[in-house]
């Protein structure tokens, strides 16, 4: 069922976090969109255009309007089409501790997760890996307290319901797998996060999610690709 | 007028530029509150126990309810207190776009200004110094940009009134009156920014403003104490 037949077109790229969370919500809304693969070398006049001032993906591109930054377009998601059910939650506090942990979890994201990935690739003796995968444990463990917090003992963090944090989280947890495959190490246990892991089952196979998640081995073998290439990078910038 | 009588605490700093942002929402919504000055050195009970993550300030205290992080507050104050005209625009697309340049305004804020008052302070050579003022001044013309697309040339980037946007760059712009002091320059002027000047004097001089903004001079002399104490700690690690 779709509730609109709006004009809705998303610029992304299938293995971008921030495009997945952007995807979910519109097909929590069953929002019916045009998915556009941005083609980046070079980037295409469409991106250019509609966000000119980063020139990044995601940009949802509603009738006339552009929107950029993806928590902003799940937020303008959540309130312009209001028949389904609302992704942030109804009462202003609640919406406020989620934006609150939404700023935390993507912060421990940017500081320990997408560092990691290139770090670990890039790291040159096994301490360091060891300790950058140990961070990583560590701030998963902190995600897996919020987790029992705000879910109130249920599936996700929007309680019965897929909600805000739940995009959040569902955009980092398909990385974590690859940083599990590529470094033979466990980073979500039943011992120390099972909430996280039964958050990763249910999650992955939710109605709004199941399409839009790639696979575990198309993204292990991009997280190769990208490590090769960052690796010849600096082997080439290494003086003689 | 004040449209409520619930408990509402204000942890905060008076030269604290995100606390101004939320004093100014708070005085907007005309909602009376007690400010507490964060004490610091050792931070206060109230402040460990209210914002246990990351023990910043300001924290707004409803209630039982404690909120961290000024945006957040900011949108929580203009959710609960909904008979005062609202901070964010009433259109969601509107809505979206005051979000994309708070963040915009921020991280400008976060690369160039404060950056800039502890480099300059810290700066050794005059070519440094004027390298940073040159890109301070760059930023501030695309804010000035983005004031003249959103406030329809009205005086604030609200329009007719003080909006999300006016709180954000309310809280940079006494810093930016410091740096202009302490370095004898001029970042906005009639010729580069004339819509800033004008938005500077509208904005300081605005009912729900002009108590909660510290006097310049007090800033100022705040200003050299830090970087005394930067350039004291510089000296100090210094190897000999």
């Amino acid at each position: 069922m779709t509730t609109n037949n709006d004009d809705v077109k998303l610029i992304g790229a299938w293995a971008s976090p921030f495009v997945w969370r952007v995807k979910v919500a519109l097909n929590l809304k069953s929002v019916n969109f045009e998915s556009i693969e941005e083609t980046f070398a070079p980037k295409s006049q469409l991106l250019l255009e509609s966000n000119p001032v980063y020139k990044k993906i995601p940009v949802l591109i509603h009738g006339a309007k552009s929107i950029s930054e993806s928590s902003i377009i799940v937020e303008y998601i959540d309130e312009t089409w209001t028949s389904a059910p609302s992704i942030l939650p109804s009462d202003s506090y609640d919406r406020a501790i989620a934006r609150f942990f939404l700023v935390y979890i993507v912060s421990r994201c940017n500081i320990l997760l997408f560092p990691a990935i290139k770090s670990i690739a890039a790291a040159q003796g096994d301490d360091e890996k060891k300790k950058l995968i140990k961070e990583l444990g560590e701030g998963l463990v902190l995600v897996e307290d919020a987790l029992k917090k705000i879910s109130n003992g249920k599936d996700f963090f929007g309680g019965d319901q897929i909600g805000y944090l739940d995009l959040a989280f569902g955009s980092i947890f398909p990385w974590l797998r690859v940083v599990e495959t590529l470094h033979e190490v466990q980073l979500l246990d039943e011992a120390t996060t099972p909430g996280l892991v039964n958050w990763g089952q249910k999650y992955s196979k939710h109605d709004a999610v199941k399409d839009v998640l790639p696979e575990h081995e198309k993204l292990v073998g991009f997280a190769k690709f990208l490590a090769a290439r960052a690796a010849a990078a600096a082997a080439a910038s290494t003086p003689n």
